[in-house]
């Protein structure tokens, strides 16, 4: 849907990283005026929810630099260029879990932050899981603790904003109405 | 919690603008390495689950320049600096809808991408609407039209893709759970 579309007057190129790129763009909105729009550039992420043999679900805690606290979330990580998600969610998890799946089931994706980014996380689900022998290499900046929790126990962490983000709330309000069925 | 501290060697500020802030971290990394984190600094948002008296949820329809297309969302808008959440709440409700209401029920509030930014999202749910007299003013760069939706359609619109971010696909999520009671 093209409904209220902006068009692009002219885009300024404000920042390149290695996780997200910056840019400003002029446009000209449905009345005609300008305005500004600043807009983050993601590659777009994957998440897991894993759910090991005995019900348990398998969360990662790190620290999270932008919130100065570590938090615990389902494992998740950055789609590589052209790569599908499917491949992005079996890798993560291998990487942060230690186990393996070859069934996944899609759940949702949702953008994060519409309103300045282009980030879309898609979220899988897995009850077949598998200890891998040799568990995976992590990134070489990543830190993580492996815990895994009841659901009760998640919603208590949850109520004690120890699991605090998009992604693993919606992960827990769907294994809710599972429950619920 | 500080497990996996990362602590902070120098801030390169990188952009200051309306909705967001850009700066690059260098941090020591619990191992004693170091690495860059790239962090957006965002307000914080707050979001409302509109319920009418004849059981319709109120969605508002806006163009969402990162993603180039309009999307179907719940109301919301970002904190204003020292606002507490029920008073933003309100005044998107009135803004973007013409309703209002002084019942606000707390649904949840998650960190819509902890990987890059420290935009916090807060949701409320009103089933508690009063239609506004003389309706708010929009913000001057804000297009947006109402839609008024059944659960099943809202459903549908999700199927579709046409509600496609955090905030709203968690929402119907929830309105589910409260349905399946």
């Amino acid at each position: 849907m093209k409904k209220f579309e902006e068009k692009t007057i002219q885009t300024e190129q404000i920042y390149n990283g290695k996780v997200i790129h910056l840019q400003v763009d002029e446009v000209t909105l449905p009345n005609g005026k300008t305005s500004k729009r600043e807009i983050i550039k993601h590659q777009g992420a994957v998440a897991v929810i894993p759910i090991t043999q005995d019900n348990k679900i398998v969360f990662v805690e790190q620290y999270r630099k932008p919130l100065e606290k570590s938090i615990v979330e389902i494992p998740a990580g950055k789609l590589e260029p052209g790569e599908i998600p499917e491949v992005t969610a079996i890798r993560e998890l291998e990487e942060e879990t230690g186990y393996t799946t070859n069934e996944l089931k899609f759940v949702t994706s949702f953008y994060t932050s519409p309103g300045f980014a282009d980030e879309i996380m898609h979220i899988y689900m897995s009850d077949k899981l598998k200890p891998m022998e040799k568990k995976a290499a992590l990134d070489d900046d990543e830190f993580i603790e492996i815990l895994e929790l009841t659901l009760d126990e998640a919603e208590k962490y949850m109520k004690e904003n120890r699991i605090h983000d998009a992604k693993t709330n919606y992960a827990i309000l769907y294994l809710k109405t599972l429950e619920m069925m």
